[in-house]
């Protein structure tokens, strides 16, 4: 698999971002997550807001995942499915962190989407890189 | 990457499949087509076609492709972005092949949907596999 | 995988090129087509077309597959086996594409080649990528 | 890759698991997290701990990641390192979900560790899947 | 990759096995191994010696290489040509194992194949697995 | 699998290099051999020495693996643990290649390692790449 959670951008202002992850059976991991009960992995959501945060905030210095809060889960994504992530920047901290909320929710071409569709949320950290 | 080339079926009756292929940048074969322009290749919406025409025959004996028909190319399909394939059975051929019509379209979360949307429509021909 | 799918340019005119697809167990589609019956997806006997068209035409615009017309598939290609396709340019077209004319053989280390082992041959235009 | 993210359990016992996970450059996601800075993410340092939690649990109904409190990234983990991760049971709730609790220490072949070297710590909830 | 690296055998008896491993782009370490200079590992040879030799010998005890003496690389494999490998058993041992000879030869579909083309030539010991 | 078989380089002087390889149940070639029963092969022990010795000497003109002199087989390595390789320069030879010496050692993060616990031993050439 190529490490690379988002897709596409759907929408972006200074402080919120949203963008989608198409889930497909062609990509690999899902045949072992799991042999015949194909899903998206929880830590899949996660870094999907992850990677969606990265594309929102500064690129230097690099960002990563710094602190996880209270992050729930809901919905499995399956194969043709689409995880749509939304990700809002709260707060920047002192020691050049910035802390975020997001949410996930679950996408499909056919059916209605309602309140219990959501996939995932909850707050994270992005900090940056120490070395 | 594994070679599934549809993600779900939408719709289907005996003689008529609709089936969705999301793309996703997570798959490796876009890093290939194209560097730094990564776009879902004609022959994996051709692909797509066959193994929904194949969800929709019989599955024994076992079904390939055996012939391409005035297949025509439109719209790009892009990582974030789905193609739907319908395809339809036309007729059962003598010697057990099936012809079939099928089409696909780019559906996209944003944005709209109009006719110049096609990405790929033609005939084609499944046939029994000769050993 | 690699989405390269000729390996070798073995001759090459203008107008004319021929070119090698090793077929090989350790490309991992095989797996999944079929399980237990390793062959080259018809698709990749066209894609194998599309690249050495594309290495014979100019490379900018880039081309892409816009049209296929009238492809059969003959003989399957198994592991251990290799396509040599032969692509010849037939026209430029005004819109600046390139109508061609390609077929595909399979060839062994053991064993005769007769007519019957024609793999694919049929027509299809290469036309400049639309943004 | 294939998505297995403990490679070994060191010690079990029926409320305690401790597994490690090597790093190793053959991984194919850290070509792209991070170009010319490979670390192990985040994300998999947690799904380490909730790979190390379902051996741990009991595995029918499956349980998947439900929820994640408080987690906290420290030291980062390169590839020639492990990542030793260890998992206890603390409840068993209501709705046959289990609270856990887990913790990441890098373990490197040369050089000393000590208390600064924990990679992630934080408590998480295994849930039965819902179809 | 599939770690599979031998495609066809050509010819088999009781003591003596030919077989080809076919070098294709599409096989991902190429990438590597190395960087705009693809070709076949020295070790890939071996191991299609190894694999070559494991068809030609009993398959219970499982066997595995366990020596190699006296191996000689000559030229080397690139894509779209292919290694043909020739395994000679020379004697069983005492302790369960298999002393061979081996040898690789590269083939081309174009252009002549003279005494200079080995690839490969040594010998090496098959020996039951050691739990 | 990215085709890196080194992990991290612990020692090293002008003459002598000592690395590692992680073994990980993530790098896919371990599906195939052996199911279920992953080994990391011994011609991928050998890889470790190769790309040791690479690191060691010269990097121009570029070094292939020329020769290998008595190589022997010990331990398996699994999963979980790591195979430490030691890599010494022997002679620099007339025709530019380099006879080296070198061995392989299990380690693992828990018991005991002993003198048994030799994975392979032997000595081998690298000579330079002729085009």
């Amino acid at each position: 698999m190529k490490f690379q959670l988002i897709d596409a951008i759907l929408e972006q202002s200074p402080e919120r971002i949203v963008a989608i992850k198409q889930v497909s059976a062609a990509e690999e991991y899902l045949a072992d997550h799991f042999p015949s009960f194909p899903i998206l992995p929880g830590v899949f959501m996660l870094e999907a807001m992850v990677q969606a945060a990265r594309a929102l905030l500064p690129t230097s210095p690099r960002l990563v995942l710094g602190e996880v809060k209270a992050l729930k889960y809901g919905q499995m994504v399956r194969p043709g499915e689409t995880l749509e992530v939304e990700v809002t920047l709260q707060k920047r901290l002192e020691d050049g962190s910035y802390a975020c909320k997001g949410s996930g929710t679950v996408r499909r071409w056919a059916g209605s989407i309602d309140a219990s569709e959501t996939a995932v949320s909850g707050r994270f950290v992005m900090r940056p890189i120490r070395f």
